[in-house]
């Protein structure tokens, strides 16, 4: 669907520039990789440039990777032999997802080799790129990471705004636990370790650490840690999630995982 | 319609959270920004927080600023009041669109501050995001950037693969020159000088300049100044665009524009 | 959307009886119940029979009772006056609604009045018509009913094909406890005490008791009631639900709530 | 068009409880009718368990029935191996179209028996499930039954409302038939032997006797038998079927085919 | 729906021409008729050039003429007030419209003046323009003709090809009455008065005069008048439908109305 | 996608004279043009008409001609052997595309042959039939045409009404020239010889000469050969297409190629 979609944006009626060459024009082509990352899109680039049913039979495509691979600047992911106009027609957007997934499958993996040696795993958040929310969270568990929900439907988090406008973390609390699924977990935003110690007291089942400093997360971990599950989020980086991990939380969440990747540079050069 | 599509990821069948809330609050809240930048996206948080139209009276929504206005972090870019319940349903998408839409608009602008005091204008690319090409290259305008072709169907480009499959730049042109539209240039890619004379010779409207040395560059603009438009493209970023803006040519294309930006954080708090 | 589907399916290109009946005539309408039962479906019949912006003055809408609502054979629902030719087009898709959304609502309270006095909730199932799940399951609340998970999407249960695959119930519970989201909750379907016995020592959260003896049932209720919730399930119905419901399960899931409700009867008349 | 919305329904962004069962499973499983009846959905359940075109090779699928087809309980109705993973994903959504339509063809085939030996067909109504007509009367067919219109646009009955609103039986016929495409006949619903006779006068093809008696039955079918066809409505039960069928009429229109029958129960086992 | 669809091949992503014009430009416009004819697609131009809601105050619009009106080359038809980039960027769509379905009105109107003071009919075909059906149903309407079925589906006609591959039209007859909706009339397609006659003797209700002579329709009227209706087809052009009515056929269909009627010219010009 | 939209406007919810057919009837068939002209349309008909998987044997189809052949009255264009019901549910939607889009191809060509041994080109314009925008270009290119721009969106024209509301030609393309996309050419309607010479001084690629009378045409093409591109518009006919193509302009539109062509006539015969 997605795919139907960047592909119209981008073919429109048709590409004006296929005169350029010949109609049996037929292309051996690369796709190289021109940095080192974690690889997710082959499957949407096969989609786009496999030889359609009645191709020449010189035509093909082989994938030298597949989603969730390491490469090198230099490799080769993705070779084959397509119609040339095909081929010119597919190619950004085939480009396009790869290097975008890729972005945020590398970054994911950045994140997760910092946090190696602890039990803390990395969750992406739900601040997706609007229309990609799957791909992206799919590109997530590519470079490592573990997904949280998918959206507001799927899982409780009570956040700071909820428990402002209940009157109090225990009004919020008592007020799902009545009328939310019984299927699914409580999860409540803390700012403090006095948040922590009451949100554990109202029955929680999960606490997400906002803000919260080291020492105090390893304090709301020390008092929590047999009987809840603990998120930390915010001021999350590259440079600090190592130590965030050691605190003993069971998960860090990352929006720049998803809202700010940079792409992974791939390039399509024919031979 | 991207908008119905991102509300839908983010809410499917319903927000488990709202119970939470009592179904008749109404909170009172602020989107801030949280660095400087270039705003874009106000209309679409607009279309999400607007109250509906059997919205209670005390309920409103105020912009503060508008698309392509530039703020410094701590501004208040949108203020209003609406049941609670809503507000916590659309304030991530609103957020998520205001956030990458005012990345790309702001990385934009500084492209675009470089290059102050030249004639070059900022470019965008196809290297967009999949189903965000519109929206991306509407931020580009946004942040003073000018958009370069839309897709394959309203713009033509001769790029080196075209090339490469025609046998030779002439042919590539000659072929186009009999069958694409009338009502459209024809520009080409080229990399050494030598090809950017031929390429005026075949009768071209616009050259790409296509990671070129800046002393190539301004050679091919001193050859070609009065009969084409030049377009810089490659190895573009915050630090060399201003010299290659100085060489003389009329456009330069950034991808990292649509494919790289960071986003630009805001927050929205409940008072 | 499915209210536009249906009205499709029914009006097609237009009515073909409508040339019955003068263009400008107007009729004055009463829905009236033909059976005593519980409401649901009124905001869908009033989407449909709501005169239009440009309607005469002497056109309206009243409704008599809202969704929830009990009603005894022969009360007004809904009364209007309305363009006769739209009045004849729209008539038969809200009645379709209000007779099979009132006739789920209706078989939903007479299970909870079954269980009145006892802490067991009535729940539905995955088991509902397609196309119509979510109307069906605000349906079952109307009726007083709680809803169980949507799907597949938003809510675990391991049944008995699941522990066949996997080779056992604790290596179920183990795989999904590794990788599932940590916002839902574990629930587990088991068909003796012993199976209960065991899900506890497996760390679920919730059981289903599929198919149990009553005594069964009260025994594993014996066991677990501190440390997992309880849901009955097979062989409900409405000479069975109250002593279920007394064994102190926390709740009971009706499939025949959404899959073999019978329609409640409507009439609209014209006076 | 319905099966994708059904099966979108159940599985949303995906099944959170596949990680119970290793990700290359596979499982033979057998469709067992619970109940006596006529089956109706084979079709759509091939269509949704049937193996992909990349399959393994053990996988298959088998129909022991088809369509129409009466079955007895402890009948295997579809028997196959699929990954147990995707089977697990479609598995309800076949078993909640088999079990509705089933229903619907076993609750026609009930009526169509009591009605043998007489020249009476069953007709379905348009009182049927929002988004399910063209299904219903399929399993109608299936049952034995024959389809009236489908909606407002493919015939013509003009009912009491009609004639109210026209001012009388014999404007709302003589308006129809300046207008009315000349390709339908003309069906008038009529409540006593003098509306009959009347009807007939004004030249209608079909008759439709509304909650006649017997008697009144009889009575009309003498005096309009060789002019016009007569379909009887309005309190018919499985008690009433039979004696309606001998007055003579041609038709028996039955709105709780598709508007409450009960479900055929199906179950899927994995052998 | 079709509307959405016309200007979406038109607009696409903008309208690149309209720099030309100030943002806050506005222009008063006429639409004028370039022939005599009968108009078309009034009600389709208005919503295509109102004023939005937020236009400025002096913007309006105004029809001089509705559907089915006659008009001379130099009337106006609409005028109004609008934000010129709005007014061009749809005048073209609305302008497709109006000059294709006023050309169909129009051809009709022709067809039925020349019938005028017999019982003949002017029908339409399913000889349609793509996607267009619906709304050259409904000029044909406003040009005085009448509509014949819809489609396949609610009506039938047997035509030669049905009566070879049924081996006679005795057979696609009896078959037919077996099985089609009780509710539609049966009309069959025939090329002799013998087939007339035997068609008749079948038990049809309508019979189809397939390319006859004057003579031979007149034969079939007749033999057939009081007991069934007649529909000539094939071979009519505006110097044979007038002899054609008078044969004492009910209706005449014309494919030309639908297929090939010339556009009715229209221009829109800034006053 | 529009052939499944003509498909469904044909076929609804299914062909009811079907039955007059037996259900395992197979037939032959030819479609045969029934006038002189060029085809356009044969791979729509073919999608229409293949048989489909599961098809019997000596099920087939062959095409004689393809898009662009001409062909003479007489001709078979295509023949087959179908399932007679699959065969009479498409045959018109076959027939109305085929019969359309060679109609607009036969009439381009008639054009086409009259300007033969000139440079002049013949043009399509937006005066499109609603949804058959990208079909129509299509079927012109079949004829022989060259396709002006596809919409607002691809090309640039400034015409009489644009010049009105900015206040003059030359503040219309100067603003344009700014702003719009640097890859198009700037195209200007003109109605006289002076404002053709103003508007080469300002420096536009393309010029329409609108209306002019031969003498002002060859005076326009005099002053402006080397430097623009002529397009002649208004009052073109195959009576004058020929005189204008020899005033030395480079293109002619030609508007009554797409909103006037009338069908060229094909039948299908069971043989």
């Amino acid at each position: 669907m997605l795919v139907d979609t960047a592909l119209g944006e981008d073919i429109g009626h048709g590409d004006v520039t296929r005169f350029a060459v010949p109609d049996d024009s037929r292309s051996y082509y690369e796709i190289e990789a021109q940095a080192d990352g974690v690889v997710c899109g082959i499957g949407i680039a096969l989609d786009l440039l496999t030889p359609l049913g009645d191709a020449e039979e010189d035509e093909f495509i082989e994938y030298k990777v597949v989603d969730g691979d390491t490469v090198l600047a230099g490799s080769i992911v993705l070779a084959g032999r397509l119609q040339t106009r095909e081929l010119l027609r597919n190619e950004r957007t085939a480009l396009n997802f790869l290097m975008h997934l890729s972005g945020v499958a590398s970054l994911t993996a950045q994140y997760v080799a910092k946090t190696e040696g602890t039990k803390a795993k990395i969750l992406d958040t739900r601040k997706t790129l609007p229309g990609l929310r799957a791909l992206q969270k799919y590109a997530v568990r590519c470079g490592g990471g573990v997904n949280h929900r998918m959206g507001l439907f799927d899982g409780i988090l009570i956040k700071d705004n909820h428990v402002k406008a209940a009157g109090g973390a225990a009004q919020a609390v008592k007020a799902l636990k009545g009328q939310a699924p019984h299927t699914m977990r409580v999860e409540i935003e803390c700012t403090t370790v006095a948040q922590v110690d009451r949100a554990i007291g109202a029955g929680v089942d999960i606490i997400l650490l906002d803000n919260m400093s080291m020492g105090e997360m390893k304090d709301a971990v020390g008092i929590g840690r047999t009987k809840v599950l603990f998120e930390a989020s915010g001021g999350v980086s590259l440079d600090t999630v190592s130590d965030i991990a050691k605190t003993g939380v069971d998960f860090i969440s990352v929006g720049s995982l998803t809202h700010s990747a940079a792409s992974l540079p791939f390039h399509l050069e024919f031979r």
